[in-house]
């Protein structure tokens, strides 16, 4: 039911079921929620009686009734997604408090301070998340009594100092919607119903939907419950716990708790909280209860649990449960624990585990010689792995902007909210003075497998002048310091990292992926040392290798230049045989890197005017290197301008003006696999892959010139070398065309890049500036550069595989995009029944474990 | 049989069916070209056989033999495609003769000159066509010795000289080859005949094809018949005629024949030949033999013939008729008489005048007042009528150069030969100093529909100096002159030009045409002016008014940029509200001049920065007119600047960041309506495209701001006003995506210029540059984006209709790319099923009978 309920609604059902104690209450289903959007933002007249009826239901069971100053129904009002989207939306407690019944919650309980202190929360939170109100105000207005009375904390105030911030609080509410704060329990409840569905559509919702592939339409539902409280005295408190460690794995329980407090105030880092096993000693029977609930859920749902708990006094409710997020270590070592004692399979173990979080295993470790010499100088909780370095800022925004310019760096905070989300995606590491390890920081820096050090208490931050002080040495913005999120150490430098490996756990698992998956999975590497470091990931060959980078190298772009302001054949022949033995170098040592596994070399893609310089002083200078005249060179390089780059004279286009290219490469390719085939005696077979076509007669013209070449080649020096030829599927019309296309080429490697500009007509550099228009306004929920759009670009890729298919059975199908590496992307792959995927080296794993899932949800 | 015949060679068997008297021969059919291309050009030895065993029968039934001293079988070589490209390819005349069949033909016909005459002009072919020896080589020669002998023409040579120069072309050919010239008769043969092959694919030929829409898959067949000759003395000719006048239709025979000459000299414009009527006085028996098989070959083909004849002593031959190129004005006479006469009916006389050639009908006129002021310089034929104003230039390169610069150009040659080709496409005229009615120039120039006045012997030309001088006057390149084809005037300097009108023949013709076609023909019009020519020209509704045309005014793009500048909401609204009224006034303008028809107005399309200057200089001037800072305005066109513009921010793109575009855009086409509806009362059912669609929620997000403020302005004004929203379909996921697309959209129209561009991935303007490498490599034979390319982006087109169809059963369907203009397309867009098309106001007429046919061909 996880699909109408949420999972906070479903798995509250199902603890129902299992006569787990959980406080009353009924969910309003996801459905609510869509038609909630479909009808333009209102709540229809039929969801309002259904809701009335639920409450009734519920006034019936608990015994209690909105608004009764006999015995009041007081509720929370959560939301709850079909995923957990923690802390991304909204929640109201107390609901049901007014001027009357706060009165007979103090009778009832005999606790003046505890029924007012219960009502400037609700007015708070009724405030801040359902009218808009600044949080701030609230806070202020606290602080000040505070001060005022000389408290610390807000258990150290009075109850008639509560009463007196109740009325200061009603006041900022009058004054800031020009209406009393509302009495009618029905009303609250309503406003805060639609408050949730609301928060659907805010905009850290919608950010973290996207990065973490939740589809817009499929709502929230909203669970309300009748209240229990924590915040009755010192035999109440609440907390939250994971069955094991959600950091390392390890199978004990972990988690922590506050006596004397409610709702957010354990991850909003407010105070610091006890570990869970403390309770053992404050309150024993109850965490006897708590245990074996505990248990006997991760029993149920195979599951790592994570776990919401309130006790109001000495009596455990349970408030929610769901499978815990987890570190990537965390996840593989529970993964394959579970499957050692028999407790899943090898199956449904690998189901368990997101493909994105192995992305966190794969960042590199510190090296460990400068690990040695650098200097401790403050230590926090160690709460997400990983080693990170980089430049510090102390603004989410800050932060983001700078790692676009393409700085690595460290957000630095007091503490993280909701809204510092994009600027945590864009650090590599994270860094907090206060907050535990199941603060907001260290939840979601797990969940992104991004470096995560919290609670650095030690650290003195100052938010206006961007620096932090820690023992007498004072940090600005933009000072390296490094992180170990596995320790907790802060490092006052910068700390060179290393690679990292696959061994253990993860070695084990990648293991079980690789006998379920039928898509290979190959890499994009341009270089040795790309290839070979993909090999130790598991890549099962090359799937594009792409010459240009190869020719803006030092050595040879002199060349490349004057190959490119040749005015006749034998001129460009003359420049391309200064590249040849370059290039055929380059291959040789990617064929040995690769020991026999198959290459995919494409040819010479970007338009030349690349390896020109734009500015009539660097053409000058080049004019002057090149030993021609400035007034020929500019020529060159005007004559090559284009208006739309991207849509120019590259590609096979190239080879198509000027053959002369595709001969240079052919030959490199040729005599270097038959040269390594002969010294290391294994057998290759390169794939000549031609680029950018659209055209049948476009790819023959540019085959005939690669297969004359090979053969010559080959004949001349006698040997028996097979290679391949094929194309990329990266303009619409070879989409298309697929079947003619399939005529001439032994493979089609889809280039979902270019491929995903073209289908939707937007370059992805101009893209990128109104996109952010476009997820605002909910046209596009995800970055389609980043996710393969199945509807547009997916049914092309579709389509050319079935064409291509028709004409040659037996043609060979891949994807080079960088789609290759996006999980739902490589399901998609498996679904149209691609041979191969083809990613950067550092998803390889990834691939292989999306491949794998990929074929376990949808056997092929 | 005309696709395996070829034209000539089918008409020739027709004819001998007939028993009209042509020189027997047989036909090698464009198969057999076909398989010398799918051969690596080469001859099979199968086909081969076949031609010896034609030959073979050929000999038979002539009783001559190749190489006999006795009774030499001689034969001419001609190409012959499926439909007729004059000139474009070769022929090879007197084949057979050697240093031993020269001499028996002198003794047969006991004509030495005739039979040395007849050698030398073989020699110079063969090694022209066959072997690529320049033909100026020969032609010095001859006039050298010409000038040795003091002769004036040809036919002044003796024998003897003519002997010398066979010696002498005999060397060349030695020289130049390394070999003699080719004694055996059947090596000559198959040499000629792979030159033919060969010649299907020259420059000329395939430039040719892709102007004229021929594949080049087609290849040519070549005719071999045995030679008769018109050179063989004063009883002897060659000639070409027509049945009906190809200027201007007039039911009169019209020809032009020159006594003892052979093959080329009657065109080639060396001698001026003499008009058809008299060959009456000068051999009355042949005369009326010619004109009594002239008109039976019409009435059999129920067509105007060109028809090609040779003389030999007395004796008649037709060497080949064919259906005659003629001018519009010709075409449409002959059509509409023959209907009259009840020869042929309407729909035969819809598919008889090529849709293109109407384009010459619509060209302007001379203005009658500047025209009477204007001097005439000199005289010459009026070879295609027409009235052309322009610069002139002397070579054909020099002339596309200009053109290509935007300038209009007069091209001026000595006489034009099929290397001008592309110099006279480019050409507002053409004047030729030599040559007559049946002249290269005069014959290409009305194919094409260009004005041109041949063999105007007055003017000096100096092709050196690049200036023609007549009655003491000099004229430069550059130098403006006018040219009217009608009449043959040359007038030295500009004349003001007037649109042209539907009359006459042309009216009741295009009646026809109407009365025949289902598809409507709309027109692109951006303001009154244009909308009310397309109008008179038959355009039913308005298919594209591009609204940025009107943001560029100079009383408007103030308001435009102030907009773009704006940093809030409130901003950009004021300067909206600024272009609010100028652009409800082009609107009502608009509406006023359709009358009623149908408008269809395309919101906002081009990227911003297009607005706003990209030079420091010129930013500063418009930054102190703007009254804002330098470095405000330059940081605004720095953030606009994009790398691909066409795939940028722009479309509806631009109403998704910006809906207060949209709403202002709306406005304007709502208020006018309702004005114009009321003052005018007329119906008005404003049709609202959104651009650059690529999903449906886009779409929606722009249509509901449409939908909105139409109806606020509806719901105010008190009105009953109708109105469509619907998209242009340009993008490739638009296509792919149409089912969804069309759940918003009331209609399509096909953005097929930028289709084009998305699906192949390349942009027109960077295009045009390596175009030029696929045409020469055969990759592309026409430009897509003239000629729809129904492969690919039509198919994309096929999809979106019917997938648009699926959702929306009475979708509208239209086209609005510049392919709406060219006659295949628009058979296309009929094929598919299209509700209309739409061009710019000159194509109208085009377009209608485009239509006419395609109904005719594929009814629906």
């Amino acid at each position: 039911m996880r699909n109408l309920l949420g999972g906070k609604g479903a798995n509250l059902a199902e603890m129902t079921n299992l006569n787990i104690p959980v406080p009353q209450g009924f969910t309003i289903t996801t459905e609510a929620c869509v038609k909630y959007y479909d009808d333009g933002k209102k709540i229809s007249e039929n969801i309002i009686e259904e809701i009335n009826n639920a409450l009734a239901e519920l006034e019936r069971v608990t015994n209690k009734k909105f608004g009764s100053i006999e015995n009041p129904l007081l509720v929370s009002v959560r939301s709850g997604a079909r995923v957990s989207m923690p802390g991304m939306m909204d929640t109201i407690l107390n609901l049901g408090l007014n001027d009357n019944t706060v009165e007979t919650l103090a009778k009832l309980t005999n606790n003046d301070r505890f029924a007012y202190d219960s009502y400037r929360r609700f007015i708070q939170m009724f405030s801040d998340v359902v009218m808009g109100i600044e949080k701030r105000t609230f806070e202020d207005i606290l602080d000040k009594v505070k001060e005022a009375k000389g408290c610390r904390y807000d258990t150290d105030l009075s109850s008639d100092d509560l009463k007196e911030i109740v009325v200061k609080f009603k006041e900022v509410y009058k004054k800031e919607l020009g209406k009393d704060f509302p009495q009618d329990p029905k009303e609250q409840l309503l406003e805060a119903v639609t408050a949730v569905f609301r928060s659907w559509d805010n905009p850290r919702a919608i950010v973290y939907r996207r990065i973490n592939d939740i589809p817009g339409d499929w709502g929230t539902a909203v669970n309300v419950q009748s209240m229990v409280f924590g915040n009755m005295g010192d035999t109440s408190g609440t907390g939250v716990a994971f069955t094991r460690d959600p950091a390392t794995g390890e199978n004990k329980i972990f988690g922590e708790y506050l006596i004397n407090a409610q709702g957010e105030d354990v991850v909003a880092g407010i105070r610091t909280p006890q570990p869970i096993t403390r309770l053992k000693e404050d309150l024993p029977e109850c965490y006897d209860e708590f245990m074996k609930i505990a248990t006997s859920l991760e029993n149920h749902y195979k599951d790592m649990q994570d776990m919401e708990f309130t006790i109001e006094q000495g009596k455990l409710y349970f408030l929610q449960t769901r499978n815990g997020k987890r570190t990537a270590q965390a996840a593989l070592k529970i993964a394959v624990e579970m499957v050692n004692d028999g407790f899943i399979t090898k199956e449904e173990a690998l189901l368990k585990v997101e493909p994105k979080q192995l992305d966190s295993l794969l960042h590199p470790a510190f090296d460990q010689v400068e690990l040695k010499k650098a200097k401790v100088i403050a230590k926090g909780l160690p709460a997400s792995p990983g080693a990170a370095c980089g430049k510090v800022y102390f603004t989410a925004d800050k932060a983001k902007k700078q790692h676009e310019m393409g700085e690595k760096v460290i957000l630095v905070r007091l503490e993280t909210s909701p809204e510092d989300i994009e600027g945590m995606i864009a650090s590599e590491g994270i860094l907090t003075v206060r907050g535990g390890m199941t603060s907001h920081a260290a939840v979601v820096a797990r969940g992104m497998g991004t470096c995560c050090v919290a609670g650095c208490g030690e650290i003195k931050v100052n938010e206006e002048a961007k620096t932090f002080e820690v023992a007498g040495i004072t940090y600005k913005e933009g000072d390296y310091i490094s992180l170990d999120g596995s320790t907790g150490n802060v490092y006052g430098e910068a700390i060179k990292t290393t690679a990292p490996e696959i061994s253990g756990y993860f070695e084990t698992f990648m293991k079980w992926a690789d006998e379920v998956r039928v898509l290979k999975v190959r890499t994009n590497a341009d270089t040795p040392r790309d290839a070979k470091q993909a090999v130790t990931f598991g890549a099962e060959g090359i799937g594009l290798c792409r010459t240009e980078h190869m020719f803006f190298e030092e050595d040879r772009i002199a060349a490349v230049r004057e190959m490119i302001v040749s005015k006749t054949v034998e001129q460009r022949v003359k420049a391309l045989n200064k590249i040849l033995p370059m290039q055929k170098k380059d291959f040789i040592g990617i064929y040995e890197a690769m020991e026999g596994k198959p290459v995919n070399i494409r040819f010479l893609d970007p338009p030349l005017h690349e390896f020109l310089p734009n500015e009539d002083e660097d053409i000058k200078a080049l004019a002057a290197e090149m030993d021609i005249s400035f007034e020929d060179l500019k020529a060159t390089v005007v004559s090559l301008h284009e208006f739309n780059p991207m849509m120019g004279h590259r590609g096979c286009r190239l080879s198509v003006s000027f053959p002369e290219i595709a001969v240079m490469q052919t030959t490199a390719v040729i005599e270097a696999a038959i040269e390594v085939s002969k010294n290391k005696n294994i057998e290759i077979v390169p794939e000549i892959m031609i680029p950018l076509v659209g055209e049948v007669k476009e790819l023959k013209y540019v085959k005939d010139i690669v297969v004359k070449t090979a053969d010559a080649i080959i004949a001349r020096e006698g040997v028996n070398l097979k290679y391949k030829v094929g194309t990329m599927i990266e303009i619409p019309r070879a989409a298309i065309t697929a079947d003619e296309i399939a005529k001439e080429a032994e493979f089609f490697s889809f280039g979902t890049n270019d491929l995903t500009q073209m289908t939707f007509g937007f370059s992805r550099d101009d893209a990128a500036k109104f996109l952010v228009d476009y997820y605002d306004k909910k046209v596009y929920e995800f970055d389609p550069f980043v996710k393969l759009d199945q509807v547009g670009v997916g049914k092309l890729v579709k389509i050319a595989a079935e064409l291509g298919r028709q004409t040659r059975p037996d043609i060979h199908l891949g994807i080079c995009g960088e789609h290759g590496g996006d999980p739902s992307s490589v399901e998609f792959c498996h679904g149209v029944g691609l041979d191969y995927v083809s990613c950067s080296p550092y998803r390889v794993p990834l691939a292989r474990l999306a491949a794998a899932q990929a074929q376990l949800k949808n056997p092929r």
